[in-house]
C-alpha cells in the first residue's frame, strides 16, 4: 500500500492541511481559519485536530510523517520557530517535540517559503528541475532555494531569506536592522507605503494601488515600476550567485505581474551577464496558496 | 595502492601544477610562468608538459584524473571556458576535450575561484563545514560557493559569479554590463580607482594606498573603508541567502584585511540579522595562492 504523508500550512489567515500520497496525489483536504486570536493552545489544538481528522480518515500504518509550513525562521535541530511576532507564544515553544509528543508522529517544522519552494519543486512549477529559488511576495517577501532537489537550509535552518537581500543600501529601513531590504521595496506593504509617499492616499492597500495604476495613475504605476526594478536588483543577483535554470516568483503582488514584471526582467536583463547568457526562466509559481501545504507534506518523503 | 590525481592552476601569471594523493598529501609540485603573450598553443603545450612532468614521474596506473583551474564562465557540458578576454584565443575553444586527447586522461575544467573554494573544503579553512563561500579579492573578485562537499555549479557551470553581485545600484559600471557590481567597490582595481578619484595620484596601485593609509592617510583609509562597506554588503545578502556556517576571503587583497575588515565586519552585523542570529565564521582562506591546484586535483575524486 503507498505511504502518504500529511502537509499542514499554519498561514496568518488560514490553516491548510491535506493528506498527500508520495505521487503528489491529495487523497484529503481540510481546511480552516486561523484562530491567533486565541493564542499558542488554540492553534496547537487546531493543528492536532487537523492532523488527526487526516490521519484517523487515511490511517496510520502507511502515514510517513507530518510537515508544518510555519512564518519566521526555524531552527531546524531544535524543532522550533523564531523571530515571528505574528505567532504569540512560539518564541522558542518546542512546537515539533510537543506535537510529536502530543500525535506520537514523526513531525517536520519548515519555513513557509521554504516549503513553498518544496512545493514547487515537487508538484509545481519546479517539478523538471532539480534547483531553484522562489520569492513569495505578499505582505512581505519570503524566499526559498532548492538545491539537488532539497531546501537549502544552512547550518541553523535559516537559509533563504530573500526578502532581506539589499537591494538600496541607502533604503528603506526594515525591521530586521537592515536598510533597503528587497521586501521593503517590493512587497505588498512597500507599495502601499510607496503610494502614501507619492500622496496617492493615506490608507491605500497595494490591490488599491493596483487598479489606480490600471486607471492610467502615472504615480501609482511609478509603485509597480520600482517594486519591479528592486526586484529585478535582486533577481539578477540570485541569477549570478546561483545559475539555477528557474527562479519562480508567487503570493498575492502576482496579480500585479503585467505592471512589475517588464521593469523586473529590463533590469534583470541589464545587471546579469549569466542571465543573458544562460536564459534560464523566471516565472509565477502554479500551486497558489497550496504550495506551502505541498512541501510540508513532501519532506517527509525527502528524509 | 593509493590514487592520486593533477591539479592544475592556470592563473594570470603562474602555471602550477601538483600531483595530490587522496588524503590532500602533495606529491610533487611544478610550477612555471604563464606564457599569455605566446598565445594558446603555447599555454596548451606548457600544460600538457606539466601533467606529463608528473604523470611520468607518479605514474599512469593510480592517476585518477587531471583538473584544471582558469579564470572565466566555465560551460562544465562542453568543457569550455568563455567571456574571459585574458586567454587569447581559448574563448570557446574545446581546452577539456584537447587536453583530453592529447593525453588520455579524464580532465576536468573548473572555473578558478570555484576551484579555490573547493580546494578550501578539502584541505583549507573549510575542512570541517560541507558548506561555504569564497570571495577571491584579486584585480577583480571572484566567488564560489560549496553546497555539501561540492562545487555549486548551477545549469550551465557558471554558478558563484559573488563579484557580480550589486552593492550599489547607481554605482561603478562593470564590463559585465551592471552598475555598482561588488568588484567594481571592493577590488584591488577598484581601490586604486577611488584613490585616483580622491587626488591621491594617478598610477598608484592598490599597494601604493595601502601604504599610505598605513602611514595616516585619512583619503587613503577611506578606499578601504569603502571597500570593507562593500565586502559588508555582498557578505549581509550572502549570510541571509545561504546560512552557511563559514565565509572565506582570499587572493591579495587580504594584506589590508586589517584595514578593511572593520568596516566589514560592521556593516554585516548590521544589516544581516542571520549573522547576528546564528554567528558564523568570516575568516581569511589559509591555502594562499595554491587553494586552486588543490580544489582542481581534488575534482577527480569528487566525481
Amino acid at each position: 500500500m503507498s505511504r502518504y504523508s500529511i502537509g499542514l500550512d499554519l498561514g496568518g489567515t488560514n490553516l491548510r492541511a491535506a493528506a498527500i500520497d508520495e505521487s503528489g496525489k491529495v487523497l484529503e483536504r481540510t481546511a480552516g481559519s486561523t484562530n491567533l486570536s486565541e493564542g499558542r493552545d488554540a492553534l496547537m489544538d487546531d493543528m492536532t485536530a487537523a492532523v488527526l481528522r487526516l490521519r484517523d480518515s487515511q490511517g496510520i500504518s502507511t502515514l510517513a510523517g507530518v510537515g508544518i509550513a510555519i512564518p519566521g525562521f526555524i531552527l531546524m535541530k531544535e524543532g522550533v520557530v523564531t523571530g515571528n511576532p505574528n505567532l504569540p507564544g512560539f518564541e522558542n515553544f518546542p512546537v515539533r517535540d510537543e506535537m510529536q509528543q502530543r500525535l506520537g508522529i514523526p513531525f517536520i517544522l519548515e519555513n513557509d517559503a521554504n516549503a513553498a519552494a518544496q512545493g514547487e519543486k515537487w508538484m509545481g512549477a519546479g517539478k523538471d528541475v532539480n534547483d531553484l529559488a522562489i520569492l513569495t511576495l505578499g505582505t512581505g517577501i519570503g524566499g526559498g532555494v532548492i538545491v539537488d532537489g532539497k531546501v537549502l537550509h544552512g547550518f541553523v535552518g535559516m537559509g533563504g531569506e530573500l526578502g532581506h537581500m539589499t537591494v538600496n543600501p541607502t533604503g528603506n529601513p526594515c525591521g530586521c536592522g537592515n536598510r533597503g531590504c528587497l521586501e521593503k521595496h517590493a512587497s505588498a506593504t512597500a507599495v502601499a507605503s510607496m503610494a502614501r509617499l507619492l500622496a496617492l492616499g493615506q490608507n491605500l492597500t497595494a490591490e488599491d494601488v493596483y487598479h489606480m495604476a490600471m486607471a492610467g495613475n502615472e504615480h501609482a504605476k511609478t509603485c509597480f515600476r520600482v517594486m519591479g526594478q528592486s526586484l529585478g536588483i535582486a533577481l539578477a543577483n540570485l541569477v549570478n550567485i546561483f545559475n539555477f535554470p528557474l527562479y519562480l516568483l508567487s503570493g498575492g503582488m502576482l496579480g500585479a505581474w503585467d505592471l512589475f514584471s517588464p521593469p523586473m526582467f529590463e533590469e534583470i536583463a541589464g545587471r546579469s551577464f549569466t542571465y543573458r547568457a544562460t536564459k534560464p526562466r523566471i516565472e509565477k509559481a502554479v500551486l497558489g496558496n497550496e504550495a506551502g501545504m505541498f512541501g510540508a507534506a513532501c519532506l517527509s518523503f525527502l528524509k
